[in-house]
């Protein structure tokens, strides 16, 4: 049975996945893993393939056609391996000094596209449909009170644990547990607004808009920047200008807008080196079911700001990283932001 | 010029390495990377080759040998490509809302044997001669206050960003900053002595002791287990079974035994999974200087506790763990236990 574990020395949670589980002496010999599919091996994300899922949660559908058949345009499916699972209670335990719990969530696949498309050949019409589903998912999970915390993410390519199926799909996770990277910007968030009263990516924003240094793009909602300490060469984050801590809340008529900055990036991003591998996170508010609660959440919706942050594996990360939680990035942002910026499409 | 960068949100610090930069463009395309000596290289860390690197900073040597040519046991020079670099001030400034230093401090390899030896090679002697000379080194390095933190790493195989020469090293890098994974560390041991006035590391070995069900190996004075909350297959942590916050101040009588179970270990490791890719961080206290200092300082001797981090690199991390700090496990570390503790040798 797949188990949440907290580490008890710096509380950072750790999933015991069974569902994915292997023996131990299967873990030896050199790695080999299929960049594409097999002569033959169908892909069970494409449009009349619905047999080879799990059912559908949602999809958005031509009218008249049926759940699992085709004539969708964005479909969403339980993950067919998923870290968590949606089925039985929650529950918390101790053992001696550690603390555990059953891993129950959502883990959910956002299939972006019917055809059989990669990241990079998606249109804004297809992002936006897209988004506009995800969006929808996550109001639908807010109502599961087992599940803090919704992470939406996307990994493209070997080298960011992509898979061998290039066919464009999100992920979301629901867990029962606040995530330790959002709780670290939400300390540092409420840190900054109880000293200056002010949101700080707010003024993140603001400084870049005067300096243009790492300005990339901006649209009539939103900015893309390469972030002042990015970690990795062309790390670049999209925000919206206007400040609002929820993702999910995100004006409808909006996502056009942000679904057109986001195709426009990755277009550029393109010109200067080709496709590449990345990993796209949201960071957005947890769920705030506990109205007037403490700490983070006392000027949550004044402090904290929602973002992408998209993050290309170029690099490898080592020993350096891994022990010591600082990066070492060899391409200064002004550089990354510069070539970007000056691409021409 | 190299920098570190301090992102304003979370305080993580990023160094912008000018020293092993490349242009924009330089990125793109698919990975090549060597994985062994190409043929006709010569090894800069193989005796002989003494003129291939800068010149050595301490070396253990037979007597009447001069530096910089044959005759050492151990070696140890400054990084060809450093991330930090030794020479000059350490400036602090800011930049509007960011903060930024010069990128000051020491990274150094400590060349473990004369011979071509891969780090599975290693006898405990080597192991032994390695680490005293890594104590040596840190007193040394304890005497520049710009050096707040000596972290010792080192990197094996190509995923764990190993390099290509496969001559066995460790690396030594003294930052300016104390580090975020550790300050996590300090801030979560004194949390628990606060509150039970015990170091909780103690604490752990006592339970691990008990159960059994994730001890790996014990020695006289070191213990070596699969932690409960294992981010990595195989991960593995080895502790003084006697409490200490400083890994540098080791009773240099307890450094054959120390030597032994890491020899021990490895040797069984590779029964089970065959050599792997792997980082190894050593976790200690920060350098003390400033006595009397409020916060982590107040009880750090009595409430952390050094150890040693062995992360196989046997899986991918994506952008789940990027984005949320938590890791997926797909082997319970019991199992791990249990395979390692029965490989004989």
């Amino acid at each position: 049975m797949p188990e949440l574990r907290r580490d008890p020395v710096i509380g950072r949670w750790v999933i015991i996945s069974t569902e994915r589980a292997k023996r131990p002496d299967q873990f030896g010999g050199a790695e080999i893993e299929k960049e594409e599919l097999a002569h033959g091996e169908k892909c069970p994300f494409c449009e009349g393939n619905e047999n080879m899922t799990p059912s559908e949660i949602y999809a958005l559908r031509k009218p008249g056609t049926k759940p699992n058949s085709p004539g969708w345009e964005v479909r969403v499916i339980p993950s067919i391996s998923p870290i968590l699972s949606i089925e039985g209670d929650l529950e918390r335990r101790g053992h001696g000094m550690y603390d555990l719990m059953t891993a129950r969530g959502a883990h959910e696949i956002v299939i972006d596209t019917p055809q059989h498309l990669r990241e990079s050949q998606l249109s804004q019409e297809h992002i936006t449909k897209s988004i506009n589903v995800v969006l929808d998912r996550i109001h639908d999970l807010e109502r599961d009170p087992r599940i803090k915390y919704v992470l939406i993410f996307r990994n493209f390519g070997k080298a960011a644990g992509g898979g061998h199926i290039k066919h464009s799909r999100l992920q979301l996770i629901g867990t029962p547990v606040n995530l330790k990277r959002v709780k670290e910007e939400l300390a540092g968030t409420k840190a900054y607004y109880d000293y200056k009263d002010r949101c700080i990516f707010c003024d993140l924003i603001k400084q870049e808009l005067e300096t243009q240094e790492r300005v990339i793009l901006e649209s009539k909602y939103f900015i893309a920047i390469s972030p002042f300490a990015s970690r990795f060469p062309f790390e670049t984050w999209i925000l919206p200008k206007n400040h609002s801590c929820d993702f999910y809340k995100m004006d409808r008529g909006h996502v056009p807008d942000f679904s057109g900055i986001i195709k426009t990036l990755f277009a550029k991003m393109h010109k200067v080196i080709g496709e590449f591998p990345f990993n796209l996170v949201c960071h957005t508010a947890p769920f705030r079911r506990d109205a007037g609660k403490k700490g983070y959440w006392e000027t949550i919706e004044q402090d904290y700001h929602w973002h992408f942050e998209i993050l290309p594996i170029l690099t490898r990360v080592a020993g350096f990283e891994w022990g010591s939680g600082f990066y070492i990035n060899p391409l200064p942002p002004e550089d990354a932001c510069k070539s970007v910026k000056a691409a021409s499409l």
